[in-house]
């Protein structure tokens, strides 16, 4: 990797620390009643992930932040940029949230089964099945309670909620979730294989950036912008996630390797082969970031989380 | 059961078969992709149940909406007519949805392992376990996009987000279901029960009368009034189905009936008897009777409701 890229990661790691503490804070305490459910919540959220989610929506809200006061489009001030903060904490935290509780009823033996998840025990195995359902279920509402609580204008937060309701639903991510279940076994085209994880996982990525402007009230031409780069960035993840599945070991993944292709699910690397795969990811970098030209230095955060997620080798 | 009880539930059920026909038009269509899942979230939803969130949301709308023309606090006018009967479809579409997505989940194997409900085979079975985690995620999510789209000030669809999440959330219906798993087989007292219920059935209830509130633009005094009504009827409903669950036979429920004390799941009936859990759903029904008294003839329908709750036999 090159410097821009290390510069990159040493953002996104501060910004996971940051996150860590302010999911922290946004969560239940574990003393509260139901505190088991509550540690469940907090088991779920709390202690790892690379938190790409949380970054997108801050390096989206910077960069529409950073442009409007680049070109005087409005004041800047110490209580504006606390707003700002604090909405994008909200924001962020509610697609953390949203991520973690699709990750814990997937990992349910009705779905993929699964034992071991960023190196711990997955929710289900540590806790119970019960609780891991009810936790998954309480993490989604707590998901809406934040954005609702955004200090920005009542109608960006409406306009915010439908964001990540669709993108959390049945013509997102579960709906994707949906497709992924019947596909097993199934050899699918590459345009059912992208229709899929634009909806699984592409779905959450691209609301991320969305919501990160809606917080800072993007311009027309800010949306437009961020719209280009979320559609690339949502699929290269996938793109590079199917890469990592056949490259990558257990250590550095925190997961399983190899389950998608011993599950004999479509992948893009069974889909394209390796190479395909990772010219097919290349592309997808190159369109992210002539997506974000127009936001000039402002985008230059966005511009790193792109070349972190199509270089990383975890 | 009186006169004015079948007036009541005359127009409960014709409001139950008005919102069938609205949730027919706000799920998506049975043919949309991924079509096994909408196939689902449809067979969650329609074709059953008393709608009593449902009726609470319109119940309280038009209370709030018949004072304030009555008072002349706001001109009225087909316009504005067709806003509040369209909000109401919304909130009252969000607060069955919800519902709806619970008692999937609450029928899984992990769960309550049910077979039956509402006389028909519960979703799982019909379907498949993964299918029904996924069509409950699912819901959800849309219950929010529905409050989102309510043509109300931005700032009144925040506040029923709020509502509505909270209800839902770890402090609401899935707390309630969580600390109802703990109590299996243990003594509950009549204050722990009650802070059970409250979460789990009441909350969810008392979140649809002030959903249709919101919905109808509420005042400080009538949600004064609505707050009172609301945490009555929530918990005299649940004293209510206790007392049916040893009273009723499977053809009136449309369930198993006294599954909750075979499993000796603390009840009621169980904590005060059969005699004082009728007793105290008729304190309750008095309370919330006098909750309404400042609404004059506009609560006359969330008087009916009160009515109905408390002397229905299924």
């Amino acid at each position: 990797m090159n410097v821009a890229v290390d510069q990159s990661v040493e953002w996104l790691n501060a910004r996971a620390r940051h996150i860590e503490a302010v999911l922290e804070r946004m969560l239940p305490a574990e003393g509260a009643v139901p505190a088991r459910l509550h540690q469940a919540m907090r088991y779920a959220v709390l202690g790892g992930g690379k938190r790409v989610r949380a970054a997108l929506v801050y390096a989206a809200g910077y960069a529409c932040a950073g442009q409007q006061i680049a070109s005087n489009l409005s004041p800047d001030s110490t209580a504006r940029r606390k707003h700002l903060d604090l909405a994008l904490d909200l924001a962020a935290s509610s697609v953390e949230l949203v991520h973690a509780y699709s990750l814990v009823h997937d990992d349910l033996p009705c779905m993929d089964d699964d034992t071991l998840r960023r190196g711990k025990p997955t929710l289900h195995v540590k806790f119970d099945e019960a609780t891991a359902l009810l936790a998954g279920d309480a993490l989604q509402p707590l998901a809406f309670d934040l954005l609702a609580q955004m200090p920005v204008d009542a109608a960006l937060i409406v306009q915010a909620t439908q964001v990540l309701a669709r993108a959390a639903g049945s013509l997102g991510m579960a709906g994707g979730q949906a497709i992924d279940l019947e596909s097993v076994g199934k050899t699918l085209s590459r345009e059912q294989l992208q229709c899929m994880h634009v909806l699984k996982t592409g779905a959450l990525l691209s609301a991320s950036v969305t919501l990160g402007g809606l917080a800072a009230a993007m311009t027309p031409a800010q949306k437009h912008a961020l719209d280009a780069y979320a559609s690339a960035m949502g699929l290269a993840f996938q793109v590079v996630d199917d890469v990592l599945d056949v490259t990558a070991d257990t250590a550095q993944l925190g997961k399983t390797p190899g389950k998608d292709a011993a599950a004999n699910k479509p992948t893009y690397v069974s889909l394209m082969g390796l190479q395909g795969a990772q010219d097919f990811a290349g592309e997808l970098h190159a369109q992210a970031l002539e997506a974000i030209a127009p936001l000039g230095e402002s985008g230059e955060l966005l511009a790193g989380l792109a070349d972190f997620i199509v270089l990383r080798n975890h």
